[in-house]
């Protein structure tokens, strides 16, 4: 690896996630332009141009550098014509484009159900236009995914094998999602529940992402299963450590109230294990309305969580399924993408926010 | 074609429609089946299972018919493996339903932005359960429609095509719907304009109901395009019939409110002619609100329409489109499931509700 020494592997993983996030950025320029009706693509555009790591599309990145074992200099490499199993090109480029904007459409969906008037540090999308065009805006999102991921000029039997993926992932993220508002409801929610709604909710997207370049580069049946699940348990520890957060970032860096899934009556794993050591979770915080809760009434829930222990079991939680899922990663050539994919998983635990 | 003197061709349309809505009907029970979470997958059929005459999918399969020159008794087709081009089984049912499944998706989404209560005379999917819950069932159908046609089993160059027709449909939806939202609030569209927007609303959809049976089948590109065209001079016909009934049919067998889109400032090209003519068009209901419009008010409004040929003429618009939309029918061999397309796109604009 160049400037090895220099660097931590921290640093390099948010470069490589700085420098294809820019790549990415471009691409969706390209693939998602403004078009007529004018107004309504603004909105499809207003939540992916507010901001966001990429991450997502990164790991898809990743996945094909890695397989292609070519140098992860990503100045140097097409991603728009990237080499398959028999050399032939393929556009990678548009499957990465495909599962953010994917991304994006649920989280404008998810924001009007939460009824969250922030998202990345700006108005959510119905806040900022309002419910009908944000509901219009997420539905064309998820149709322009499929548009977009078909271009990529893959064999048709592959593609279709991502179009199933990719379908699939949606469904599952509604079940998820549909979970998840059920929960709030509950006290009596199992810790195989919670992890299974989250598998839904969040890790899928990463088990697309990183299975898709595979599908399409035309890897075999095993390293495909392997990297989906590489991606099912770093997008669950990812979530565990969204749910972390939430709890423990200032609301400014936070981007929307910090512990809002709390005063919203959201399950984590971390209200799943408090209860369990006898914290009553739903007195916590004595509203639950997101603009009237307290700093102080946050602080003094998470002191609680603390003790409990509930943070630190979180934490661990996340920590297990990073492991295994650099484990599943035995299936890739030994190069410097492969690292940077190991880092990603660490990263998404080790973020601030 | 059997008994085709003791009956009239309406009669036999309305049979073959009735005939096939029922295999459809229970293709969507096996292809969409209450899964879990449950609450969910209760909301993703509710509307499903309220009614419709599945116009569209049985447009797909008498397509499909025509082109195969099967013998166009139902019950002698086994349409999930259907004979394509090169005689091999292509299961052209799973994109029948499909194209419903589309159709319920956009139908709820519809009524949450247009704030509609009733559907097919029960309370609309945002009314029966909640807005969030709506957004999801909606989102579900949606993925569930991409999953369902790539089941189909056809050559995987076929199923791509598909694909990137239902999801090209699916965007021009949701743009149709936003000019809909758009014109609301204007008084100068042009009837190019409103044309384009029915287009986009309506009539794709019935563009890939009769195009996509030819792509999976393997006809030729002509063949593919007129299909295609076809449905959407129908469809076309269609929306423009359906504004003319939204005026003319009573309440009770509307199933909502007489003059919904007049009291609620939805451009159509009735009133286009009116305004055209001179008709004060906004100044015709005094009301924006469904629930306190009267009936005396709806029925002097029709009248002074009525005065203006504005109705006529939007009769007249849609009798020229299904002629043209018939036309395109030459690409098929002559045979009854041909005659019975034909009669559709009769039916369409002679239709009562």
């Amino acid at each position: 690896m160049t400037d090895a020494s220099a660097e931590t592997l921290e640093e390099q993983v948010l470069g490589a996630v700085e420098h294809r996030r820019e790549i990415v950025n471009a691409a969706i320029d390209e693939d998602l332009p403004i078009d007529e009706p004018e107004r309504l693509y603004e909105a499809v555009r207003y939540l992916l141009d507010a901001g966001g790591k990429r991450l997502r599309p990164t790991v898809l990145l990743l996945v094909a550098e890695a397989l292609a074992d070519v140098d992860a200099n990503p100045g140097d490499v097409d991603y728009r014509d990237f080499p398959d199993v028999n050399g032939e090109d393929v556009d990678v480029m548009a499957a990465a484009v495909s599962i953010e904007v994917i991304q994006s459409f649920t989280l404008i969906h998810d924001d009007i159900m939460d009824d969250d008037d922030l998202r990345r540090g700006v108005p959510a999308v119905h806040r900022e236009y309002d419910t009908g065009t944000a509901i219009l805006a997420g539905d064309t999102l998820y149709s322009k995914a499929f548009e977009i991921l078909i271009e990529g000029d893959a064999p048709a039997d592959r593609v279709v094998e991502s179009v199933d993926v990719l379908a699939t992932t949606c469904t599952n993220i509604c079940e998820g999602q549909a979970r998840d508002i059920a929960f709030e409801g509950r006290d009596d929610v199992l810790p195989e529940e919670y992890l299974q709604m989250i598998e839904h909710k969040t890790a899928v997207l990463y088990g697309a992402a990183a299975t898709i370049p595979a599908i399409l580069l035309g890897a075999d049946d095993e390293t495909i299963e392997q990297l989906y699940q590489y991606g099912i348990d770093v997008g669950r520890a990812f979530q565990i450590q969204d749910d972390v957060l939430d709890l423990t970032v200032p609301s400014e860096k936070l981007g929307k109230q910090r512990g809002s899934d709390l005063v919203e009556g959201k399950q984590t794993i971390i209200t799943l294990h408090a209860r369990e050591q006898g914290v009553d979770v739903d007195g916590l915080v004595g509203t639950d309305d997101v603009d009237a809760v307290t700093e102080a009434e946050i602080e003094a829930a998470v002191g609680r969580l603390e003790e409990a222990g509930s943070i630190d079991y979180a934490k661990e939680k996340a920590q297990e399924l990073v492991e295994t899922g650099k484990n599943r990663l035995e299936v890739l050539p030994d190069n410097e993408s492969k690292e940077l994919l190991e880092g990603i998983a660490d990263y998404l635990i080790e973020r601030g926010y």
